[in-house]
């Protein structure tokens, strides 16, 4: 039978697990999976609770809000894979991995698209049936470029757009599009080494580990909210360009591993911080 | 204000939380933290809940067995540290590590005594205030000496014995008077390497990884639930003294973290399985 | 200007290394980098370095012959890309990784060709331009159906032969064709769970950690020499097929990263062991 | 036999390797391990060996010089345990850690004495028989306290002062009377969170791995060249005082394993950076 995925943000409250709780058990749901938290510096309280049973969402969200504190987020929906359009440059690492998924069907999620500012991962793109949109950016304006792929993005319906290793900064404009929906990589441990080229900035630190950060992208460059890193232990022998080499099967995996957890309803944020349930 | 620990296990079935936590509301007691867990295999219904209040602990375990299926195990204590006992030989490093914690109020358990076969850490137990029993394993059998053992044991009240480096097997006997209550730390990643020196198993197989676990000792040599694992690498340049020395870290740490999780009562067991709430 | 790697293994004695570098100082070639190792169960010296200079293959040979002990195994070759063949099932995960590492050039080796028992990844691999060759082992023996592989993979010149999730156990008459030759990717931390699937065994024995090998084929199931491991944490809310999925990370990644190391001729096999340079 | 580490440091050039090994052969030395590093940017050598022979130091060193650049820095002593002094404030999971290495022979290091600027640690470290210092940094200026300090550190011989969670920073002209001797523990994966309270920081960015870096101090806060590092997994639901407990084990880990190499004279220093060899 279809799940659904039912997800709450609110103020905590005493009793709030006993009233939902009592909600989906009266109207004959039954909660296949569920989990909570409560952030005490926020007093917010986040549910996550996977449902089978004979189904109204509308009703389900009435009774809900009828029962919760005022402004509570009640999000009800199918469990079903999502719909994405991914912005590349010109490295294949993280964009392959998810052709791959893509594929095989281990995604859990649709690629509508890949829009890429160079024409070098055209080739393998389309292999996979996948339309490929190259937007250069050369000899014009960021602004104008930017204008160009948003013109792109709007042909398609998506819930979610991700940099694979898109090397590019994203002007506030463009962010402010899509709030919560841009899903990044970036080649360091954040807050280690924001900005260009973290391998030799890495390097050049003497680090004894490197890693790499998936996180939302927000106005403030590499400082929106994390959802999973991992790091790979490096040595006096590596030049950067090692561990530039080295850090690609960390940023392929923990790209593909955030967008798991993103894909499966399971990724609240909570001011800068994401909370996992 | 004293928080108390709720543990359930019971058979699953719909509304075990709402009924739970209705009961809880209803006594005006506050849920400060909970989480759940349903077995799919044993279809066995598993839940922790620190719960703050006014508490008339007899009254709440009442409500619960006439709302739960029969047969459920309710336990509801007084959030506090543990009394243990430790087994030893030889080894200071993790015996050692656990001294310095309960030495610094951090290891949420109270030492009453430390039994060796050796003599060697007499002096170092000592030295924390904590008594130290000596019983030779030489010239007496097997079942002689955990006779003795076990006198001394019963001189005291304790929740758990802790095998900190204990390098004797235990026999079924001896086992079966303390189930789930004797925790382990074995010297690889089971289960690999069960038995009599693992770093000498290890060096000779050849791994890159080596590891230890701490587990729940049953009859069955290193077979018991496994509580936590970690590991460390290693390369063909360490001898299995080399090995051994590395993994004396991973022993110590990974004991500790075990008994973090015991001490604090997020274990459950279900059947030769750990279940951390 | 083009490297050379020089390997050299024999019995270990006072002044190799001296005697090594004489050679190679006097022959006005240089040492770019280089490492040795003496193994002491074994009492034999290994040697790895990279050259470069004005070169001249079997001169240094003979002086190396000349100065060290009889039996000595040396072998000196241009620093180049490697020849293989990919043996595969109906898994994509480690196969596709290695196709998009060979794509964009990352790989240092070129697939000759991908041999399977299933179809499935037919589509995939040609999209890549690797020629695929479908042997179904259906309704034959299995003594026939590796003499259909032999008589496909004797088409093709090759230096490794790879097991990207070649679920079917090889002979020891096919082992011992290509000695050394064949590398496999293990879904488990070997020695644990040697045999078929070892997600469930690790399921069933309730591990908190679980990991792949990559080794040498030999004729012994799972114990040939391991080149490199990786482990990733699990918990008591996976099911076998989330153990699965969460190992597909591990077993791409570990499998590339041996296949980095052999294909840069840094691997030295030592009975069962191997020594890395 | 008594073995000695002989450590070079000079300007690279061809050959190197052979005119070292040539004098050690040629003095009926034995080479039981070595290795060696070409600093790739700064054109540096290092070599490290552990050599066993009828040893006279002052003629080796001789012979070296003669043969190698002007400049090179050699040093050859023998293969033995430190002398250090700890520096510590409140905390001690690092100290005890050491303490209990120092007891069983483990360290590789004799602790001559700790000082500490508040009173807490004196108990434990004199139950080791090691003298404490109590040299308290209230209603004095830092200057006087470090005057003090220093005065009391020059009544001993040491080799290294480890900073095992010494919770004051140093002046530039305290560190400018070691340079290289004095180790410090971080309790963040430098570069990140530099400074106060690391734990508050990271808990405040959202990251999801903490860590902690050992490294030499220099003026520069937590800049000095870094000797080892390690991570530990973190979660949304720990507050930054639980990531402070979680970070306590690699801290003192950290610190440990640093100091075995630093004590194995494994360490060489380059800029800001460390050779492991």
């Amino acid at each position: 039978m279809q799940r659904h995925v039912l997800k709450i943000t609110t103020d905590d409250q005493q009793g709030l697990i006993y009233k939902i709780c009592e909600i989906i058990f009266k109207n004959n749901l039954n909660i296949e999976q569920n989990s909570e938290f409560v952030e005490s510096d926020t007093n917010k309280f986040f549910f996550r609770a996977e449902i089978s049973g004979d189904f109204d969402d509308s009703k389900l969200i009435r009774l809900l809000n009828e029962a919760l504190p005022p402004n509570s987020k009640i999000e009800c929906q199918k469990k079903q894979s999502k719909d994405i359009i991914i912005l590349a440059t010109k490295e294949s690492h993280c964009i392959g991995d998810l052709l791959i998924k893509f594929d095989s069907g281990e995604l859990n999620a649709n690629i509508k698209s890949v829009i890429a500012n160079h024409s070098d991962l055209q080739n393998l793109v389309e292999r996979f049936g996948v339309p490929f949109h190259f937007i250069d950016s050369e000899n014009i304006t960021r602004k104008e470029h930017e204008l160009k792929v948003l013109e792109c993005m709007q042909n398609y319906k998506f819930d979610y757009a991700v940099l694979a290793k898109y090397m590019r900064i994203l002007s506030p404009d463009f962010v402010s599009r899509y709030p919560h929906k841009i899903i990044n990589i970036h080649h360091s441990f954040l807050p280690a080494f924001i900005g260009a080229n973290p391998y030799k900035q890495a390097y050049q630190r003497g680090v004894k580990i490197i890693g790499a950060t998936s996180h939302f992208v927000t106005n403030d460059l590499d400082e929106g909210p994390i959802i999973t890193q991992d790091v790979v232990r490096v040595d006096h022998q590596m030049s950067w360009q090692d561990m530039r080499k080295a850090g690609k099967y960390c940023e392929k995996t923990v790209l593909s591993k955030a967008l798991d957890l993103v894909f499966d309803d399971r990724v609240f944020i909570s001011g800068n911080k994401v909370i996992i349930l």
